[in-house]
C-alpha cells in the first residue's frame, strides 16, 4: 500500500462544508488503497479571531502564551475532521503536535522541529485508521506548546512524511500548482508539471508563497516527493523532483520568476573596515529572529565600508532601532533606509550550464528603464532589488524575455 | 505565605473585560502575600460554539474527539488570562491539563482525576509566578485528552489544592455563597457563613448547583477548606467546614433545602424476587454512565418485587430502552415511568441528634396537600420525590416550617 501524507490549509478546512468535502476526498483515497496521514491548519479566520482576543488584552503578548492560544485553532480542526471521518466509517484518530511527539526547539512562534516519534502514527495506520494531525504546532523539551510560524503546517506535513518514510507528501492549497510566475501579474504564466527542489526552494524563499521554505528544505533533505495541488480543482498539480547528476543539461534555462513586494533595505555607512563587521551588525538582527535576505558589503574610500541588507518590511522599524544602537559602537557615519523596495529573481537549474543569463536579465530591465539597486546571485538564481512601483513591469518583461509563456 | 487556589467559571472570564477584572483581582491578592494558582473555565458561550461546530458535522460525535474539541475552550482562557497578568507585571504561566500532568481515567467526557504532579506548579509559585491552569481537562495514561464533565473545573481546583496542600480553595461563581435554599424560589432564603462538607455534599448532589459534588467530596477527603464566593460582588461567601467530633449538638437542626427539578423515575414491576435483582437491573444503567439517584425496592405479593429508581431527566429515554431489553431476561411484568417528577430534600447535621425532623417534613407537605411518591433518607438528609408542579410550594413551606429565613 502507498503511504501518503496530505496537508490541507485553512481555506480548505474553512467551514463545516469544506471539512466534509475533505473527509469525502480522504475516504476515496483510502478506499483506493492509500494509507493516509492528514495534516490540517486552523479553519480560516480562526487564527485571526484568536489574535484579536489577545490584542484586546495586550500589545505585546508573551510568545509562549500566544502559542498556547493560537494552537487551539488546529486542535479544533483535527477534532472536527476526525468526526467527519467517523461518520463516513473510518475510525480516524486526531493528535495535537504534543500528542504525536512533534518535538521542537523553544523559539516560540518560530520553532523548528527536532524530532517526531512516528510509532503512534504507524500503529494507527496499520489498523486502517486515517491519522489526523494538527499542523503548525509542537512541544519543546519542557512540554511547552510551540508553533512553527507562518506556513508551519507544510513543515509539519513534510516532517511527518520524512519520519514515516511516506511515498508522497501532498500539499493542498488554493492554487493548482507552481507557476512560472504569479498569474495575477503575468496572465500568460504557465503551470509547471515538475520543478526541482532547488528551484522550488529558491522560488519559495523569494516570495512564491505556495510552500514554506522550510518544508521544501525538509523534503529535499529526506528526498520526499512533494506535490502541490489544488483542494478545489482536480488536477496533477506540480511535483517537486530531486535533480539527478547529469540531467541539468536538459533543464530549461529558467523555470520561473519570483518576486517579493514587502521588502525593506537598510544601509549602515562609513564603518571603519575591520574584520567581523558583518557579524557585529547582523548578529543582533539574527538574535532578534529577523530574517536578513540580500546582504552586500562594499569597501568605500579611506578604509571605510558600507553594509547593505534587506529584511521583511514588517521588521524594518525594529531593524532601524537595532542599527541606531550600533552606530556609535561601530564608529559608523550614519544609517540609510528605504522601505519601498521589491525583489525580483529569475530561477533555473539550467543557468548552471548556460552563460549570458544574467546579462539578458540586466538588459531586459535596462530596456524598460528599471534601475537596479542591488544584485545578488547564486548558482541557480539571480535576484535584483528595484523600486517597488516598477515590480510588475519587471516581472512581465522578464517572463516574456525568457519565453516562459 | 498563604497558598491559595482560586477558580473562576465561564461567566467570570466571559469577556476580555472580565478577564482583565480577574487579573486585577489576582494581582491584589498576590500583592497581599498570597501564592496563587488559578483554575479557569472556557469563556462563557465558547463551549456551546464548539459543540455547535461538532453538531453541524455529526449527531453522535466520538467522545474522544469531543474532548479534543471542547478542551480548546479552557486553553484559550489560560493564555488570555496569563497575558493579562503579564501586562500587570506578573510572570504568570499557563498550563493545560496535560501539561501539568492532571492524569485521569479514560472515560471521555466524564473522566475522574487519578493523579496530579505538582512539581511544576510549586516551582513556578516559588518564583513568584501566578500559575494559571485549564480546568475541566486532563489526560489519560495514553496521553489522550479527557474532560471531567459538567462543573469539572471545580474538581480541578480542589484536586490541585489537595496536591499542593493549599490553605484554601476559593470557588468564584455568580452567587455570593450557599443559601438555605434557592432565593429565586424563596425570597427570604439566607446566605450561610459556614456549612459542613457533609451538608454541602448532600446539597450539591441534590441540586444546589453551586459546586460539583465531586469537588466537595475531594475537598472533604483531603480536608481542603473550600470557600464559595461571588466574582462580581465582594463578600466573605460561604466557607465549607469539616465537622469536629462533638460539635454536632450545636449545629442548627436544618442547614438548607435542596431540590432538583429535572428528574425522572422508572419502575420495573413484578420481578421474581431472587438475590441480585438490583445489580442486574442497575448494572447496565451504571455501565452506560448514567447516575442513578434514589433507589427503592419493595417486595410485592407472591414472591415478586418492584424496583423503582430516579435518574436525570435527560437520561430517561436511554434508561427506558435499557429496561425494555431487560424485562424478558428478568421475567418481569412491565415497566412504568414518569418524567414529570422533582426531588426536595432537607439537609442538616443537626438531625443526627434531634428526632422528629422527618415527621415535621412529612406533616408540612401533607398540610399543603403535596403527595409524597418516594422517600429516601440518610444520616443528615431526608429526600422526597413529588410531582414537579408542586416543587416550589414544597420548598417554600419547608423553608418556613424549619425557620430558615
Amino acid at each position: 500500500m502507498t503511504l501518503i501524507v496530505e496537508k490541507f490549509g485553512g481555506t480548505s478546512v474553512g467551514s463545516v462544508e469544506r471539512i466534509n468535502a475533505v473527509a469525502d476526498h480522504l475516504l476515496a483515497k483510502h478506499a483506493a488503497g492509500e494509507k493516509l496521514v492528514v495534516v490540517v491548519s486552523a479553519m480560516s479566520g480562526e487564527t485571526n479571531r484568536l489574535i484579536g482576543l489577545a490584542s484586546a488584552i495586550t500589545d505585546k503578548p508573551s510568545p509562549r502564551e500566544m502559542d498556547v492560544l493560537v494552537s487551539t485553532g488546529e486542535q479544533v480542526t483535527i477534532a472536527l475532521l476526525s468526526m467527519a471521518l467517523h461518520t463516513r466509517g473510518n475510525d480516524a484518530r486526531s493528535y495535537t503536535g504534543g500528542q504525536v511527539s512533534i518535538k521542537t526547539d523553544n523559539v516560540h512562534s518560530k520553532a523548528r522541529i527536532t524530532n517526531i516519534d512516528s510509532a503512534k502514527i504507524i500503529n494507527d495506520l496499520d489498523k486502517g485508521r486515517i491519522v489526523v494531525v494538527a499542523g503548525f504546532q509542537g512541544v519543546d523539551s519542557d512540554g511547552n506548546i510551540t508553533t512553527l510560524g507562518r506556513g508551519g503546517s507544510d513543515t509539519t506535513a513534510v516532517a511527518i512524511a520524512a519520519a514515516i518514510k511516506a511515498d508522497e507528501c501532498r500539499i493542498y492549497t488554493d492554487v493548482d500548482g507552481i507557476y512560472t510566475t504569479d498569474p495575477r501579474v503575468v496572465p500568460e504564466a504557465r503551470r509547471l508539471d515538475t520543478i526541482t527542489a532547488e528551484e522550488m526552494l529558491e522560488l519559495a524563499s523569494l516570495g512564491a508563497k505556495v510552500l514554506q521554505t522550510r518544508s521544501v528544505e525538509f523534503a529535499g533533505k529526506y528526498k520526499i516527493p512533494l506535490r502541490v495541488l489544488s483542494s478545489f480543482v482536480d488536477g496533477p498539480g506540480t511535483l517537486i523532483t530531486y535533480e539527478e547528476e547529469g540531467t541539468a543539461m536538459e533543464a530549461p534555462l529558467i523555470s520561473g520568476i519570483a518576486f517579493q513586494r514587502d521588502e525593506a533595505k537598510l544601509t549602515i555607512r562609513g564603518i571603519p573596515d575591520h574584520p567581523g563587521i558583518a557579524h557585529r551588525v547582523l548578529g543582533p538582527i539574527s538574535d532578534a529572529h529577523i530574517n536578513v535576505d540580500v546582504i552586500i558589503q562594499n569597501a568605500s574610500a579611506k578604509g571605510l565600508t558600507d553594509l547593505t541588507f534587506t529584511v521583511p518590511r514588517g521588521d524594518y522599524p525594529a531593524c532601524m532601532e537595532l542599527l541606531d544602537s550600533l552606530v556609535d559602537t561601530l564608529g559608523a557615519r550614519d544609517i540609510k533606509g528605504d522601505d519601498k523596495i521589491a525583489k525580483v529573481s529569475i530561477v533555473g537549474v539550467g543557468m548552471r550550464s548556460h552563460s549570458g543569463v544574467a546579462n539578458k536579465m540586466f538588459k531586459t530591465l535596462s530596456d524598460k528603464d528599471i534601475n537596479i539597486q542591488m544584485i545578488s546571485t547564486s548558482e541557480i538564481k539571480i535576484s535584483v532589488i528595484i523600486q517597488e512601483d516598477k515590480l510588475d513591469l519587471a516581472v512581465q518583461s522578464l517572463h516574456e524575455a525568457f519565453n516562459l509563456a
